[in-house]
């Protein structure tokens, strides 16, 4: 690994081996391999889902986490750097196709043109560090598919190096696209070192907590320097992509006073907190040029931190969260003109009908730069269905045009994600996601949607299972009413019994309307259109009442 | 109980005692009381919501399910039949003002006038049977806050009635506006006698379900006359509300043929098995005048059934669907004529673009009856997750006008809901409700939000949970992290841990705010305007470059 690890993490103790149902399937693409999964039906046919897992779900792969995945980027070429911008954004602007673009335009069934021309106006992202060559890359944009990141971490209460890898391993297995890794803790460089070597997925972190760390926890005591070597230091791991929260100004920070629920956002209270103490501008916001000049040499993607989103839905689109994202515009031109990729951050609590309104001023304020949401939750008042609650906002600001979504856990506001919580985080925002796609018409979206629910229909139930974002937890479902291994090819569900079924009845109905010429639209339009004719005479005839009994107008 | 029961229930089976944390408290307006559930906060206040749970949440009732429920309504005053009609819309069109309409007015904290008019045009309904005497009365309007029904019901393949009591009792608990009793098994009547003896919310069946039971689950051998018989058993009974499939009529059918998932209504396939065995159109249709007789007499309310509702992503707004909607319209004007309340049910899976489509038809062709919808299902890729998948399109469609959502528990497509099931289900359509109250700024509804929200920014751990719409699994999740007692009154939370938390800091802000006047909108708007203004001369000086390192401009 290179570093030193206190902790040894064996690989028995990561997820491996295929999703029920399924096998991982590899696109060749000259020297690139673009993962799928092979979701293989029992009437013969499959269908190829985009896969997120890396290796871990590839039967005939070697898992190590010790020695980290392979480092297949190192061996791809790399353009030189243009105006000292080694970035997709630099080479996508001057025309040129990286391997990174191609391998995405093939994993989203796009042309690469397309990949290339969003990549180059900055509305859309690739965060590939060049020094985290394990990654598979993939990108953040409205044209394309909806993304999920999910958190991990440690934190000074719980939770240890082996458990975050494993999360890590687990929420791609499930569909997590990017991870962020939040730890606080000890031990906090070798936990980053760990996952980056082992993500097959883009990592994002949150610098500013590795430097608190440093300060002892004290935000007062953080300095332009201690920061700067923090972000080096983490750059040189491989981190794809950084939330900085430059956007907090000293000015902004009274907005917050009067709401219900202040600043929520840890990196926006750190800053907070500092430029309280100083009385001085934030760090981040005065040096974010070096920033810039220190992300365009490893292509590390900014993620511009929303640290005074909302908290509450008393506080959604209020003035310190509006005033931030003006701010957030205004770097977002700056970062570009370095030729460094950016996307926005966004809340948070918003009621639905506030929702819309955060992706319209974010796209008008910062160039269209991916929209990057944590939810929002629609209400406040479930904790404990906090991943609910916030995927209602999530699916909505999705279709809206967020391209990304930060997954939320039942354990919200409550406790500390477990690995089903984790999993239950990443199923749901998966729906979300995906509810998004089929609304913005995302080629292919709705394919899976058509399998799954033509399997249902003919009762194929190992299908249903199997083409679910979740086949274990449906397969067991179904098996507590209906256990029996039979059960899975009978003509009939655990709704109705065996007695009647609609599923059954509906198939009658095919036979008889071909047997009848009745299976168009013209075909019904000219019924309708027919017994209007006669209705409107009747009508007459009746002396113009408006209402008759049915039986005078109908007849059987 | 007055009928034959072949099973007994004991009281012991039904959950009874507050919902931690509160207790029923009674509003008392002249000789009626209405129930509200008081949560007491620990800093001194108190949050009066809106409770569904009847006497078995009231520690002072004696519960007796034998016995049943108080007949209480039997005692209230009820106005004449009008035209033949004893029913709240006409009463509600001769300007009476019935007691269930002041019951109603003060549970929703509206004025009585709202009520009787939004009854009297036929865009709210009171399903208020005269044999439920035993029921809260409450309202399904778009002008009122969007209601939760939970099916229960027993099938020939499991359950009990002694479960099916207990899963009533419990799916009010947590907050379920109406019950659907759709049980297809035998023992059907009793069932039936049970819930409605003991259910303090207004219970909608399907009587189509049980006229095949007697005709021994064969569609094809129904009748006008066993259907009707069956009614008028289910009206004596008081059932509040029924789904007649009156809209699936022969020449609609055959529009299912090409579908992905043909009729998943199991009451729309058995009708069209009628229609087509016997080449006539539906009795429902044909019959529909005699039903408005028997319904008026009751007051039960219509809810016309979406036979051909979608079963799938790919069926959804489609022809068959839409073609069924017109007749709907048709039966509301016919229902209503015979000063019937009538609501319209509606799908089912939808993706989130199709949804406001559905509110505006079902408002044009429907004379803006209520509307009650299943979900609908923004995608159909998660079995087991359905809950939620639905809980997406169930808060957009309800912010666009649904007056009634009938929940979906995880177990939805697999298998028959447990108590968990039917908690989960209940507590996420809630969430849903509740949203759409907040987007459609429902007085009073923000309260609740607020309340918790303030809780969680001031520490009150115990007020937080409290406050949930499931305190139980919001407690439970945050000792799984934070075990010790004293955790419930710690200023810090599990995700950051002791050390920092961002909670903390913001409150340093107020204090920093105010001794800098910088608290309005109009301060921090001077501000930026001050900034610009220094900007666009810099801009100027520089020559006019568009990006500028930060330093430059913005100094330190």
């Amino acid at each position: 690994m290179g570093t030193p690890v206190s902790e040894s993490v064996p690989s028995a103790a990561v997820t491996t081996g295929p999703i029920e149902g399924s096998h991982k399937h590899y696109l060749e693409l000259d020297h690139l391999r673009i993962p799928q999964r092979r979701i293989e039906l029992t009437n013969g046919e499959h269908l190829d889902v985009y896969d997120t897992s890396g290796p871990y779900t590839d039967a005939t792969a070697a898992v190590d986490v010790e020695g980290g995945l392979a480092p297949t980027r190192d061996s791809w070429q790399r353009p030189d750097p243009i105006d000292g911008a080694a970035t997709q954004l630099a080479w996508a602007r001057a025309g040129q196709v990286t391997d990174e673009m191609r391998f995405i335009a093939a994993r989203e069934g796009v042309d690469v043109e397309l990949v290339r021309s969003e990549v180059a106006i900055g509305r859309a992202v690739i965060p590939a560090n060049h020094r985290h060559p394990e990654c598979e890359p993939m990108i953040i944009g409205k044209r394309f598919a909806v993304k999920v990141n999910a958190n991990i971490g440690n934190s000074a209460v719980s939770s240890s190096i082996a458990e975050e890898v494993e999360k890590m391993v687990w929420a791609t297995r499930w569909g997590a696209d990017t991870i962020m890794d939040l730890s606080t803790g000890k031990d906090i460089h070798t936990t980053r070192e760990w996952i980056m070597r082992n993500s097959p997925v883009p990592v994002g972190t949150v610098p500013i907590y590795q430097a608190l760390e440093k300060v002892k926890g004290d935000p007062t005591a953080l300095t332009w320097e201690i920061y700067r070597d923090t972000v080096i230091e983490q750059a040189e791991q491989g981190v794809d992509y950084m939330t900085v929260h430059a956007g907090v100004l000293l000015r902004y920070v009274p907005l917050t006073a009067r709401r219900v629920t202040g600043i929520v956002s840890r990196g926006g209270s750190i800053m907070a907190a500092w430029c309280l103490a100083h009385h001085e501008e934030s760090f981040l916001y005065t040096h974010f040029a070096e920033l810039c000049e220190i992300f365009r040499r490893y292509d590390i993607t900014f993620s511009l931190g929303d640290g005074l989103r909302p908290g509450s839905i008393a506080d959604a689109n209020d003035e310190a969260q509006f005033a931030e994202l003006r701010t957030l515009g205004e770097l977002t031109g700056i970062a570009k003109s370095f030729g460094v990729q950016v996307m926005i951050e966004g809340p948070g609590h918003v009621p639905m009908h506030k929702i819309a309104e955060n992706v319209r001023l974010e796209e008008e304020l910062c160039e269209e730069a991916p929209f990057y949401t944590l939810g929002p939750l629609a209400t406040d008042i479930a904790p404990a269905y906090d991943h609910i609650t916030s995927a209602i906002g999530a699916a909505m600001i999705a279709q809206a045009g967020t391209a990304m979504l930060c997954y939320v856990t039942p354990k919200e506001h409550l406790g500390l994600p477990n690995r089903d919580d984790v999993k239950v985080g990443v199923i749901t925002y998966k729906i979300a996601a995906h509810s998004a796609d089929l609304a913005k018409g995302h080629p292919g979206a709705q394919q899976r949607d058509d399998a799954l629910s033509k399997a249902r229909f003919e009762f194929r139930w190992t299908d249903q299972f199997n083409l679910a974002l979740d086949p274990d937890t449906a397969r067991e479902y179904h098996d507590e009413t209906m256990p029996a291994e039979p059960a899975k090819t009978a003509h009939f569900c655990s709704m109705c019994g065996p007695k009647f079924c609609s599923m059954r009845i509906s198939a009658d109905v095919r036979t008889y309307a071909e047997e009848n010429g009745l299976v168009t639209a013209e075909d019904i339009d000219r019924k309708i259109a027919q017994e209007m004719a006669a209705k409107s005479a009747e009508f007459a005839e009746s002396g113009n009442r408006v209402y008759l009994p049915l039986e005078a107008t109908a007849g059987s």
